[in-house]
């Protein structure tokens, strides 16, 4: 097991990367205000890892109950949120209540924004089962639900008390899956970190052959990158770069998921061709050589993910994009490269520019 | 005009008390992030305050949008919240748009919980218009929605910017919700502060005749009190008095207004008569006089306000009391009086005495 740290003060907090984690309770209890938990999960993952979470915290002297949720992007919403909601104030659980969140990047969104608001505030810990939540979305403390004009409109910044990835969930998870997952492990390399992008693209077959050992050098660097920029800029405050730049390929992606509808492309999915759209685009404006936008888009086809959009047209695109949390002063404020792994925010970017990216990189509604 | 303010590091902010504050942008315009507004209000407050807020914002150049909403109790909850994310969404609402939440305490509940959500928190001040909203939820950052399970269940810390109390605006405050508002400023008093409590009992006649001087006065001297309170407890987290005090008669009250339906007493009148079952209570625990209860009993009456509950059984009060965010390890953690202006926290109060002081101060069930 390796242990990193995302570094933010008195509310700093481990992330825990390995196999057979799960079961290991002596991660969890150390965290916990009382002795009382409540599992957060899905349909798919919970007869899969629930109880191989919840026995040994049982066996503490943990009391314990579990709320098991549909599953799906499209279940991202306020409904469900009133689901935990109602679940914990029908069990009356309290201040003291350690909520976890056991599955992907949906539950972790929605657990955690259950716990930034129930009762004003209540402790959580991440224990991510996709690739994707193990890499991105379990830190940092972005919560939120989605609402029908935008994705993660309506949130929270809430931190975890701890993370819990266990590499072991991965063997589980469906092929779609671990792909979407790459997608924003791509991402982080290309963001701030060439010489992982280098060795993404010497080890995308192990990675994609699920090697234990390959999956958790990937986790470890992502999570160290993002542990670093969240301590940076936690609140995603800063105008130049800091915590933004960690939405390369997002602004295109939300655009993607909100106009296809919550769960017909997974986020993942959206986000790779998102990136391929902002690679694209780096390079119209001169910013990016071709042979490097060439190797951005076939690392992205290598691991199974799309490099274009689904055609909505480029106007649409746009009137979607520009629902976007990173729109600033009405002009869209865009994550582009000025090279593999150096990412920049800019909200110049003429609209001409930006639609004829996403009609090159897209297929035109015709 | 006065000017307080609420210590809190680099998110502390003033609270500006006087006549005739509404129209006055300059207490306004520096607040601001980006010249962008949105006014929540309600159906009764709207008419007559709104465009006097409006106006002068409008004139500085600030681009200003409304959002009125109906009025009551019953209206603070996920529904009315999601009116007002649509209603930002719907006019592309950025990050750095400010809401103003411009009404009584169930407006600057809900506006404060939008502001605290939509895209993970957007920046807001309170303009209160009612006496309740202007001595006691303004200030304080508590901001949330109730469930049909329990007061204020769901909620956030989020802080305002500026709290703009006009005292012009309790000109127009219907009788019944001044008097509730009476019931925050005696309960204020109580807590920490027995020269206000004289005061209050040498000055009510005035402040019921609404002369604007007292009225001020008031608020400032609650406003005094629950900043230092707040300044040292902000997220309520202290396990020895500190903000769980501010709950004096919230407890017993919170299981009136769940118990008989939102809306059917006033928050205030509620707490008035939590207060004076809390007060009965320390008096059987021997911790108050019999003439300190009577003291209490009798200016809660002068007020107008009520000294009993609603008949709903000791029974049904302390299941109710027990959905509570104040209990602890499955105990009650009750607000008590050690004095006039000497609040402690109990978590030790045998269930019995509670009943009793129910029976005693609520008309019976039979």
């Amino acid at each position: 097991m390796k242990t990193l740290e995302v570094a933010l003060g008195s509310r700093s907090y481990p992330i825990h990367i390995g196999a057979s984690l799960l079961g290991r309770a002596e991660l969890i209890l150390p965290q916990l205000a009382a002795p009382r938990v409540v599992i957060i999960s899905n349909e798919t993952v919970a007869p899969l890892y629930l109880e191989c979470l919840a026995a040994p915290l049982v066996d503490a002297g943990v009391a314990l109950e579990r709320v098991v949720l549909p599953d799906g992007e499209r279940y991202k919403d306020w409904q469900t949120l009133n689901l935990i909601h109602d679940a914990l104030l029908g069990s009356h659980c309290e201040r003291s209540t350690t909520l976890i969140a056991l599955g992907g990047g949906v539950i972790g969104d929605l657990a955690g924004f259950a716990a930034a608001t129930y009762q004003r505030g209540v402790p959580f810990i991440q224990a991510p089962t996709t690739l994707l939540a193990q890499v991105d979305s379990s830190v940092g403390g972005k919560t939120g639900i989605n609402h029908p004009r935008g994705k993660n409109m309506v949130g929270a910044f809430w931190q975890p008390r701890a993370v819990i990835a266990d590499m072991s969930t991965l063997a589980s998870l469906p092929e779609r899956e671990l792909k979407a997952g790459l997608a924003e492990v791509i991402k982080t390399a290309l963001i701030r970190d060439l010489p992982f992008f280098e060795w993404l693209e010497a080890n995308l077959t192990r990675l994609l052959a699920r090697e234990t050992e390959a999956l958790a050098e990937a986790v470890e660097r992502c999570c160290r990158n993002k542990a670093e920029v969240v301590a940076a800029d936690e609140r995603e405050e800063s105008r130049e770069g800091g915590r933004a730049l960690l939405n390369l390929g997002h602004t295109f992606g939300h655009a993607i998921e909100t106009g296809l509808g919550y769960g017909v492309w997974l986020h993942g999915e959206a986000v790779a061709a998102g990136t391929a759209i902002a690679a694209e685009l780096s390079h119209r404006l001169g910013w990016l050589d071709e042979d490097d936008a060439e190797r951005v888009r076939r690392l992205i086809a290598r691991a199974g993910l799309p490099v274009s959009g689904p055609r909505l047209g480029a106007e649409r695109y746009i009137e979607l994009m520009r629902h976007d949390k990173k729109v600033a002063a009405g002009r869209l404020r865009l994550v582009l490269l000025r090279g593999l792994g150096a990412a920049v925010t800019s909200a110049e970017v003429p609209e001409s520019d930006i639609a004829a990216a996403i009609n090159d990189c897209c297929e035109r509604d015709d």
